[in-house]
């Protein structure tokens, strides 16, 4: 490991994705390209384009989800606490809501369908990615302002949504007959598109007025760190660990 | 100042709440029978009652009310930020939209056909009692556990409905040709009561097992601070003070 | 109150004095010329200087500052929970150690000398206006950055320096034969200028990288409730309130 | 997976646990003894216990160790920042301070020698097994009360304390000519066991009169999970995982 290296080319990097046109999302993605590319390349997104996942690797990744999602919804509500005007209120709070009453009722609803009880579900045991990543979140939320969490929990989002519309115009992906294909459709959906577009905007709202070179340093950080830990959820999932 | 016959008394008073009836919200309420008498009898409450109250003082209120409903709602966030239940987690959202879309929004009305605009709105100076009883709810959130926080909750709004009734039922209130009647009705009526019910219930959810006398003389402490800042708030508002 | 002449004015102020050369501490206070001399000229303040303060005010001022410590020191504890390096959890660690071992132990020892026992001193009863002015430091510092934080930490400390200069400096403040002489030689003391000197400098060092004119404004705003808050203080205890 | 048959044999763990004599730590630890002897049998303890740990694998777990006391000390500032005495506030600062000074400074002298720069120090790269730890003891303290964090926070102390008395004890543990002799010596140690036995001691302290059956058992959730995420640390260092 040279560690000697890593400053200089990582600063290399920030600054020119500092001085790139474009949203704040995107220049956030400049900045982290590689690791970019290793989470679009992902071996359980790969396995989900082609319909070769195993069953029993999507009901992890489901059991491992709803835990994260409950987690994901708490970052949201921390979010609204912190915020100072009505509009930043309303905003996190309408996410949070939607997240508990979309995707963690139809996980919910999955896991009941595959014969979980309440009280399974309620104990279902976390793997250390998932406690790694939701807490992370929780953590950015606690020690940094609003924009390093906006930042912290774009990820999911529009990542999702990038990963959806990705798997959607590739070439590689079998939609016919792959047992995913509401998985796949579900994120590459325009209305998914549309609300990864207006968490992007969002970000730029967030941001307005606040960054400098050395905030942006600290975002991609947080960014890099994320996106890292999302890989590493996927990875977990893929191998149905605990 | 004689502080040495404080505690003693407080004790007595507290251990014969603990072993009293009731529900968690009675037994706070009988801890505190003294702040509460005051609490009822407070002047801005007996102006409302009989009608006349200062309009620039009802004014004063709904301005110093609109920004405690704001902090008062990043509190319910708080509240389901520290959640460990996709219940817990519902219930406190829940409250947290209610009041954005309720209360403060109706105030916002209030506020503008007053002639204020969105930025004046924005930058009303907030009271420095107002700043004591928000800020030490979310403290409160901070320092301790979601039932702390659910015991410092309950006031604003099963305080109101108890006033609400009280109110109503009371032979010196006016109710015919009160500027106030509406406010009066609001508070005092089945849904705000219901609603009430619904949030000492919940307080004996939270509390379920986890009462001690040690605990409950915790919460006691919380909900005579509380109470009293909440009667502070009713001055500051009477004496229109910031 | 007009409320529309305020924003204008406060814009310009705040502009000016983010284009004023010096420390941040030295341009936050440019943009509070009004509520800074209020500070300085407080009834509280002015006495301590011609020796006039009642006793049993000073008392009561000493028993609102004890417990105005405990909670100063949390928000120094949470500052150093917010840490991201070594240096930075050095720092507010110190800080909060100094408060504990240095302030708050001296009036607990003056607390004693005057006859309260250990419990007593526990419950001595919190002033709405000490609640409102250590719970918004708190809240800053769970809503906002490290920089929020630590400009709003900055009052209490590089404040009471510039009182004490200003005192020790002032043709009007009575030394010989002033029972408040110690209060006024501890704040003028160079060792405390020296302190207050080292809290504007790292004032200098967080905010190295991240100021705009946009933080600037949010910055101002703190400081500006911070001071206005602690001459709160100051007039609870002159009034000697609860 | 068979999940229905966990609940009742926990919960039959846990009422053993609760009716057994003794500290608050030995009937947590008597309600995960599975846990718990996988914590001392784990590989990387082993393999220090023989001397025959790679040295490589011994610097990526100081390299880790060094990010690990970081957020460690931030919990103990989160714990200060969420007393309500005096006492507690002092208990809680001094173990922060007792982290940065002690433990931490050894392990960047260590890093230094191994001649790694400060800026390198500060840009070592986090695993997720450590993210995972170190989040959720942070995310306890802000969800959870005072008695929470204390629990999660006792295992890394005394954890540590019974691993280094097991090691001098056992047969199988070389001493004469172990390069890791002293790390086995310095957790083995009187005072290092003397601070585990001040770490137990509180833990019945802040236990006092808050402790119910429903209580206990959110305390063995809590203390299960950090078990686990420090086998996990252990297991991320043995196998040099980032």
């Amino acid at each position: 490991m040279n560690h000697s290296a890593v400053p200089s080319r990582v600063c290399t990097e920030v600054v020119a994705a500092w001085q790139s046109p474009g949203s704040l999302w995107s220049r956030l993605k400049a900045a982290c390209e590689e690791d970019w590319k290793r989470y679009l390349a992902n071996d359980f997104v790969r396995h989900i384009a082609n319909g070769t996942l195993p069953s029993s690797t999507y009901r992890h990744f489901i059991e491992q989800d709803y835990l994260y999602c409950l987690h994901f919804c708490r970052a949201y509500a921390l979010a609204a606490s912190k915020s100072r005007t009505a509009d930043e209120l309303h905003r996190s709070l309408s996410r949070a809501v939607t997240i508990l009453d979309g995707e963690l009722a139809l996980h919910r609803r999955l896991l009941t369908d595959w014969g979980l009880s309440a009280d399974e579900i309620e104990a279902l045991p976390e793997s250390s990615a998932n406690v790694a990543y939701t807490r992370y979140l929780l953590d950015i939320g606690a020690s940094g302002d609003l924009l390093d969490l906006h930042v912290a929990l774009s990820i999911c989002v529009v990542g999702y949504a990038e990963v959806g519309a990705h798997l959607l115009g590739h070439e590689r992906t079998r939609i016919e007959g792959n047992p995913y294909r509401s998985w796949i459709e579900q994120y590459g959906d325009p209305d998914f598109q549309a609300l990864a577009d207006s968490v992007r905007d969002h970000l730029d709202q967030v941001a307005e007025g606040r960054l400098t070179l050395h905030r942006f340093g600290e975002l991609v950080r947080i960014y890099r760190q994320t996106l890292r830990l999302d890989i590493g959820f996927w990875d977990m999932a893929y191998r149905e660990q605990v």
